[in-house]
């Protein structure tokens, strides 16, 4: 960001009457928040005008004043949304970097504008418009994701694949079951990021420096104006309360880890080993050297970036283990923190959205891992006990069957059905559907199980979540 | 933990059919959670028996069985409460030191308790029962910190004292203000807590290894035994899942932030060089060398044991990320880090919550503090306000008048009495009460703002919600 | 830890005489910290005795007084070493707990041990002293871990194996040159280890509490007696100094990250899909419900234990961060993160060399996937270039081979064969080797690098360090 | 940073051969590391102009060739350093723009720099270069603390001060010894980057993408004209380690929590309550609202800022967990939190120089403080142990006088002078400077004490080693 040297005739440190002489310019340039305060100019903004309304209001400004105060926030607006803001090495920060601009385009009536207000709760107040924004974005970009995993479920309902514990086959499910379940990860976190969207939806302005103000601003009035379900409790708290930002980044935290947990499984699916999907070559990525390589870096970024959120947390945490009341500048770093988190995790799921929507998914190697017959022991065990015999011993009789068709170089369907007799076993073991997975999926229809039914109930109930978060979303941007 | 070595006859490991030969040593203690696992115990035999209940229904077990296994599984319950469960070297986990017990106790009909159910969903249970009596306690523990906080500030609604930024003297406040501020703190956690509880009150047993069970065992009647609100709602996301426990971590890790920072002022309020308050012989510690010192340990462990939630949430999204579905054995590290985590944060509350009901408030060293002219340079600047000088322009004219005092080595309301008129003002400071801490309080009256009837009004709610908080916690605890 | 309720008649608290009343019990038990402390008591005695024998140096003991301190030092190190030690709850920490059962034993001598001496100092020297042996303890663990993947690797030097990146076959490469990665991230731990030893061999008793004592006790004396190679520089720093804690932990949390790296490599190839390694049944653990598992357990423990020394890391970080000068209390969380840092990190050490002591290659299924075609495509460019082809032009032909190849269905090198004349190339590409997995490897002889000779190189090198490694560890344990 | 959309005619991504169509603009904009890539520029260079040389005394370019390339990589230094270098959003990383604009600027000789060598060896190299450079730029902002340290130090040997524990006052010292504990603890961890920069000082070019290159490239050479000690020692281990990248993060991370402990003290210090230093007005901010006001902003941003570094630390650790053999992408997450870990350091390092070189101490405050009689109270104990009393006697002794004096409302000393009888000591206190803080202090010389004489010996001690630090900063930046 190009900043001019050049200090404006006219405008001064917002303390320049306390202290004297200028500031050192290592604290200038050590103490500046201006890089990072960027994001907050649009919210600064509409802050101000509401803040310049209440003024009004109040009687604080006059008609002639309120009407060239509005005028300019707009302009000043405009250049920064055109990119012509010429910002200078002076400015401390967004607010005081309006204020400047406003004092060089309007001249006294800007000097106005902080009445009643303090940089306290103003950049509260940013901060929260801010995360606001923040959360409905961030469950847009997660229902994308839900979106998009549910499409691929609904086309892969009946497709089977090994599902995994400990990283090894253990029962085989459908693919849907299984992209079903990151379905419910990022439902979780669409629930929490509204919750905390709620929580936070307090305005703090009115708080000021720390005991808000002795002038007659209406503070349910500007609040309800800038769209607040109320006001802070406690002007102390209001100032120094970070709490939100440490929860939306929590909540990002934890939609990046789900995030690369999916990316791990991908990863790993694209494996020549697994060989479960392929890259469209238009998400892959090369190599500079190897030149057959066809690399997934998408998703290793995806699951690698996962870290910025949680370094964030760890971050924010530390800012604020063992901060005095109330405000104390610890709090402007803030901002390098939260922001970070956000535009990561945001990033992350949009990629990940692309990606999934494209990737292929090879039908034939899932189904042919799936139909592995070690896939159906613990059905074995469980047919035994529906004759009876005690569980233990079951498992205990399967297993002795698994490490004898092994010694042998056996299948394990081939070994049992030449071994059948010797469990006691009167019917069977194909006509009862025992080495088929088809017809081991169809056993399992109980909710939250991934038997074809169960699946199409958990379909239809995604769908409607998915239509709830949307419904939300749509409301909060208004 | 005393754990005894030998084997039991007649009891093997859970999957001794398929593995021959015994466990290395070296992988048992490795991998023994043992240690870790005892504050499952009581919600290992709860899970046990409700499952013991729903085979009987499911006609997977006869009635003499049953009455078998629950009597024995109460047996193992008051050898457990008695302290004369004897562990074994050889028990992996607390579920199979239970299985291992009851054997012993019963034989074979214990053999038969496992039907349908994994360690997986099994474990996922009893993690789920702790946590949501972890939960209640948690807002138990936080009520009572908030009720002393409240009956504190009840009684020091009209005290004065030096509102702080920076750790400098800012404006002067109530106590009581500054009392509630931390009741607000705490009254976002109770709200966290209680969400996150609200979001894991869904059983998963029932989701087995990760597939489910095809025997017809009905999970939302055991649910409904168990006290949850519902079922999980896929099989591979139910035995993986473990945000309840990351996001009850990260309540613990904030909950502990607001204690630190509680602590912090208090460490400050009880320098020599403050004053503000004193610790009365029962809380506080001497030295073992310096026979003169007093010393705050209580505080100064509740701001250093903050660390112990932040570590443990680095802890488990380090474990989590990027763990590829579905269960896998690292997830056994969860309880480390959970149980340290609400463990300690627990004890904070409760330590806090003792020292501060009778921690001295010097009422007269705080208000002398708060008296300083100095801490009403704003009201001043509001004032010129009033009478038409814009803001910028005010303040500066009064930090100017500080710098000049502070050079004439007078205070700043002598200085300005004897030039006043320099201003242009035509009444009289004091007439004004611009220079009376309590008229400057009285000035501040809007909502969340440290006046008195506002401070009354916080009062009051802060009542209400502790009564509603309680009153959940009473519901929670049947 | 059984402890006592009755306080022992005639000893005090240490600081009695200025506090009145007993203390709270929720303070007892809350800032108590014998649990964690128990491995520090060999320590003490140690610091103890040598503080003994330093004080009877400087004619602060008589020669009576020093036997009997000695003797009882002796016999409190007995108890405590038989567990019959009885702790009793009003025991603050491991030092007064001694302290309390020498004057029980002993009688007024007792009461001269602390001459001299504060438990700020005495807490540092015992950390100390814990941390040396750690040091060493944790360079023999890793050095136990390197002579297993030393002696694996030799077996292995010409076991073909694909190297990967981005979890893609890349080149082939030995198994030996994998392993011995590992042996090079172990081998940069063990010098942090050893450095970090060297850093903290400073003995700080004889600081006091903060500021020295006012007797003549010759710090340097006691200090060499203890073993330490010299006394700390500056007593304020001396009691408040926790950097070496953190750099042990530090060490720890890049051990444990290099271990779940090596466990993540062994889980993959543990899978099915990979099939490259098997565990021997003593190392592999089976599940409760699926009677064919056979899972890794001990791998995803190492890999999901490396979360504890980060999570220490993050927490002592916390505890120290804004700390003022000189001893706070919060010094106290030091022994919960470091002692969980350093067992979770020497056990899994321990655990990894077990297993991968055992592990068997499936040197057939390596070698298969090593000897893929595609995995010579970089030699092919590189042959290219060795004809003058540009390096990027070369990349882009072989690069559109490998495509045609993969539209085509063929393999690389059939393909190849068909198409070679197209490149305009006048050699025969198998009478160069071109397709030979070993004959890339015999390319490939420079320094670091993978080929025969080379690996033979960096065994003998890895031989050599181990053997150095091993040497230090037998002079640091005497 | 601008980019251009447009692609460069005639230049393709690295592997264009293999795969077909463009790539996502997702996929570019999400992998892309460009911005975070920067300072890697100028080091990219010098690795290519050394690589370039290589491949033209390996006979792998002509001289013609080797002239353009290296011209052409000047022109790309040169335009980079006047900012007038055009970056394009298809650039997906520094080494790709560089190698695209070369390819403009030159054509055909550029496509034959990237022989032998893959983007993996040659950001491992550029990284490391970096790094080296870090090292000693930290090392020297260290040093210049160190150096305000010493100086103010030295100015300030007999100015008495009040050392604290748990924030009360302890035992008085000089002002010197406190400022020289923060000496100490930036001498250790001056010392761990001086190791860090020494174990990192191994060229990693010819690692190739994992397995070195079959062409005939020294190594060697290439890394002593590079300026590295030696050459990495397994290409799989050099391609995918970052543990230098963590390692000096986590120096960062120490030196940061030693600031914040600083500036913790600064803070304190500068607190009405204390009024121990004031602060210049060019190093102190003032309020937007409380004319009042002058706050220690940098020194709060110090101590906030000290959680840059150790979120930092918990990204890369939290990057590298569980990341398998050798290279993937996550590790291009590596620069984002080293770069930003060392900017935050080596900024508030020479923040707090500036600052700490022009507070001013106020002598009068802190010797009044130090003066407090009840300071000691430890040395008094001690006097009576040279009376033969045993200390824990002595201590309750004196511990009861300090509680009868404070139930008197009596200073310390004043009731010690009439009580002192009832000790049972022949000596007058005030003839042996018992209550004398200077007396006191000359009581305390041996090691590491606060004493005069022993203050001195630090001082000298210190400028030694600085002169050493310096001597090698030197030697560094050649």
């Amino acid at each position: 960001m190009p900043t001019s040297p050049e200090p404006t005739p006219g405008f001064a440190k917002a303390w320049s009457g306390r202290l004297e002489g200028g500031s050192n310019p290592t604290l200038e340039d050590y103490t500046s928040s201006l890089q990072e305060d960027l994001p907050l100019a649009p919210f600064d903004l509409e802050g101000s005008r509401a803040h310049a309304r209440a003024l009004a209001r109040a009687g604080l400004l006059d008609a002639d004043t309120t009407v060239k105060l509005l005028a300019g926030l707009e302009r000043v607006g405009d250049e920064l949304a055109a990119g012509s803001f010429q910002f200078l090495s002076s400015d401390e920060d967004i607010h005081m970097a309006v204020e400047r601009r406003l004092t060089e385009l309007i001249g006294d009536p800007a000097r106005r504008l902080h009445t009643g207000r303090s940089r306290n709760d103003q950049v509260a107040l940013d901060l929260r418009l801010w995360a606001k924004q923040a959360c409905w974005r961030l469950v847009e970009a997660a229902a994308g994701l839900q979106g998009v995993l549910l499409a691929r479920a609904r086309r892969e309902r009946l497709t089977l694949i090994p599902g995994y514990t400990h990283l090894q086959r253990a029962q085989p499910i459908h693919l849907a079951h299984h992209l079903l379940a990151y379905f419910e990860m990022l439902e979780r976190d669409v629930q929490r990021l509204r919750q905390c969207r709620q929580r936070l939806d307090l305005s703090p302005l009115g708080a000021g420096a720390l005991a808000g103000t002795t002038l007659a601003i209406e503070r349910a009035a500007v609040a309800s104006e800038l769209g607040f379900a109320g006001v802070t409790g406690n002007s102390l708290d209001a100032v120094s309360d970070r709490d939100f930002a440490v929860e939306l980044v929590f909540d990002c935290a934890l939609v990046a880890v789900h995030l690369s947990r999916l990316a791990e499984d991908l990863i790993l699916w694209n494996t020549r080993e697994f060989s479960f999907v392929s890259l469209p070559d238009s998400w892959a990525t090369g190599s500079s050297l190897m030149p057959q390589k066809k690399n997934p870096d998408v998703l290793e970024l995806v699951r690698g970036r996962a870290a910025r959120p949680i370094s964030s947390l760890m971050g924010l945490l530390t800012v604020l283990k063992g901060l005095p009341m109330s405000y104390n500048r610890d709090l402007q770093e803030d901002k390098h923190h939260l922001f970070s988190a956000v535009a990561a995790t945001e990033a992350s799921l949009l990629a990940l959205t692309g990606l999934l929507a494209e990737v292929r998914f090879n039908r034939e190697r899932m189904e042919l891992a799936a139909r592995d017959p070690e896939l159906l022991a613990t059905d074995l065990a469980e047919h035994l006990v529906a004759h009876g015999v005690a569980f233990r011993r079951a498992h205990e009789l399967v297993g002795q069957a698994v490490r004898q068709a092994e010694e042998r170089g056996q299948k394990l369907d081939s070994w049992l059905r030449s071994s059948w007799r010797e469990l006691g076993l009167p019917d069977d073991p194909d006509s009862s559907g025992l080495f088929d997975a088809r017809a081991a999926l169809a056993r399992r229809e109980q909710p939250g199980a991934p038997g074809p039914s169960a699946t199409e109930a958990a379909l239809r109930e995604a769908a409607a979540r998915l239509r709830r978060s949307r419904a939300w979303v749509t409301r909060q941007r208004r």
